[in-house]
């Protein structure tokens, strides 16, 4: 495809980190900046979001700093959620729970250890349609062989015995990295997604290691595994779409200063996220899928249909990525800074 | 074991990097405060060591800053290596030839690429009882989803076939990080030996994930691969014994400060060594094998027993692993800065 201009339908940003106070006011502005008009918010903040009213206060800090977006609500799987609780988040609008395996990832220390005791709570999800948002990897655990690199294959029996058990319950595999995680939300029903990021369609191993602006969790992993990203999406498959999974952290945060500080996990994508991903399909020669993977296919398992009107517009050109975007004392490094895009919007 | 001194013969460190110019001069006297007396040099400076020249070049320039230490010193093994260049340095002492694979480690862009041109080079080392060192990693490739992880395991088969051409000579697998490594080296004859560093035998991926100060290649890989080198050490396998890797980098070079610098790979043991091997082996109920991993197994391998006098005692105690070290403008952090050791040297 040799196209100069590209419109896609109104992108929507299925897993995205936007975080707390003016770290906050920084990085909400970069949804609408990366060309995406909705976003979906992860509750990993401290304290996390437990319950309505928390999600609901989010929001409307959130809409506070660009009214513009439209935002979607998601609890943070705890003891203290409810089936009760369920019902009245779904009244109140919140679309998904999020479900953190302990210790895993960015203020994850409250996640959970085992699915049982919460299946009161998914069969209240399942009666309300609301989603469920895996971050599916189990805990390392040298006695068994589990450590970063197959902690999410590891996962996937968890995550067939769950929809086996909730057929109904919308479930989506967050951030998926691997081969098996692919053939495995391909084999499952018509209930279960899955997001891809971004960065997980460029990285491998080998430039996480040594190199803090890569490394993010779930890790990139091995290249086949990263083709069968690139594949599921060239192939078109309707049950697999963008979730940026983007993670800011201050860049005092990403750069390993002493041995008994390790760096920050995560990749920070969000202000140019549209033209990422359209430079990355097409290095990949999926370009003609990039409203599928970016708009349509999330927003039809959502049920959030494009409304006319969020069209964004990208032109062919060669775009350098920032090296630092800041606001007051607030600053974070972008993934791929200082490369060249082939791609920017012209219209949003 | 719960003896308060150990004392062990003659330990010999087989594989360390002493750097150059004065940097150098800070790290060379850490081999014998690390309680070793033989330092096997590697020849991976900037130039590399090509030639009998520059080999026993630097290796006075080593004695002039500690004579206490013997020095066994290296080739690079490059296309300007000839069977006469090999004849000339077993005449002149120097015990072996390092094959680094290109671009996979520290200096390396030089590195070799296939090894049938070297046929002829390794038929003169194998008369003049030489060592072959292999780095054993084959350079990333994804089409042949060849990354980080698997590039040690992709590698042997070329030291089967090296083993298998040339039975009689002698070839070290250096610092190897996984149990198909092993599994293979305990396969082949007794001319074929294994090094392993402290470092492998304390970190799984987990713990350089994020955290360049465990950072080094090969990387640390599998809880498993872990488990199999300190089996291997466990059941006192005679052809596998210690060689550090001791590879120093400035702070400044293990810290990622952009996006487009990555840091350095390498781990630093040696001003800590004898007490942190001591340390490990114990951690998993191998320390009556101390001996033999540091000096006996080593030592009979490349033909260098332990003379009287060069004993080394180390008492039980708790002593704290110094932050960093420095000489003038040089500087360098040790592995497991901060953490304490079980053991210390109390004379040497």
């Amino acid at each position: 495809m040799s196209a100069s201009t590209l419109t896609i339908a109104a992108p929507a940003d299925f897993h995205v980190h936007l975080r707390q106070g003016t770290f906050s006011e920084l990085l909400t502005k970069h949804v609408k900046l990366g060309g995406f008009g909705l976003a979906y918010v992860m509750p990993n903040l401290q304290p996390p979001i437990l319950n309505t009213e928390e999600a609901l206060l989010y929001k409307s800090q959130l809409q506070a700093i660009d009214p513009t977006v439209e935002y979607m609500m998601t609890l943070y799987l705890s003891p203290e959620l409810t089936p009760d609780e369920i019902r009245k988040a779904s009244a109140a609008g919140i679309a998904g729970v999020k479900s953190y395996p302990r210790g895993v990832t960015t203020n994850s220390e409250g996640g959970i250890e085992s699915y049982e005791a919460y299946y009161p709570v998914f069969a209240a999800m399942q009666e309300e349609d609301m989603v469920l948002n895996l971050h599916g990897e189990v805990p390392s655990c040298s006695e068994t062989n589990t450590c970063v690199l197959n902690a999410e294959p590891t996962f996937l029996p968890h995550l067939r015995k769950l929809h086996a058990t909730f057929p109904k319950l919308r479930i989506v595999l967050e951030h998926a990295t691997t081969r098996a995680a692919v053939e495995c939300v391909k084999s499952l029903g018509d209930t279960v997604a899955c997001t891809i990021t971004p960065h997980h369609l460029a990285l491998i191993v080998d430039d996480w290691a040594g190199q803090a602006f890569n490394f993010c969790k779930p890790v990139a992993k091995y290249p086949d595994d990263r083709q069968a990203l690139r594949d599921v999406i060239k192939e078109g498959h309707p049950r697999f779409f963008l979730g940026s999974d983007s993670a800011p952290h201050p860049p005092n945060k990403k750069s390993t200063a002493t041995p008994s500080q390790a760096c920050a996990a995560g990749v920070y994508t969000s202000p140019i996220l549209l033209p990422l991903v359209a430079h990355l399909l097409e290095s990949f020669g999926a370009l003609d899928k990039l409203e599928a993977f970016v708009s349509t296919n999330g927003r039809a398992f959502y049920k959030k249909p494009a409304r006319p009107g969020l069209e964004v517009t990208l032109r062919r050109t060669k775009k350098k990525i920032d090296e630092v975007w800041a606001q007051g004392q607030d600053s974070v490094v972008p993934f791929w800074a200082g490369k060249e895009l082939d791609w920017e919007i012209i219209s949003a």
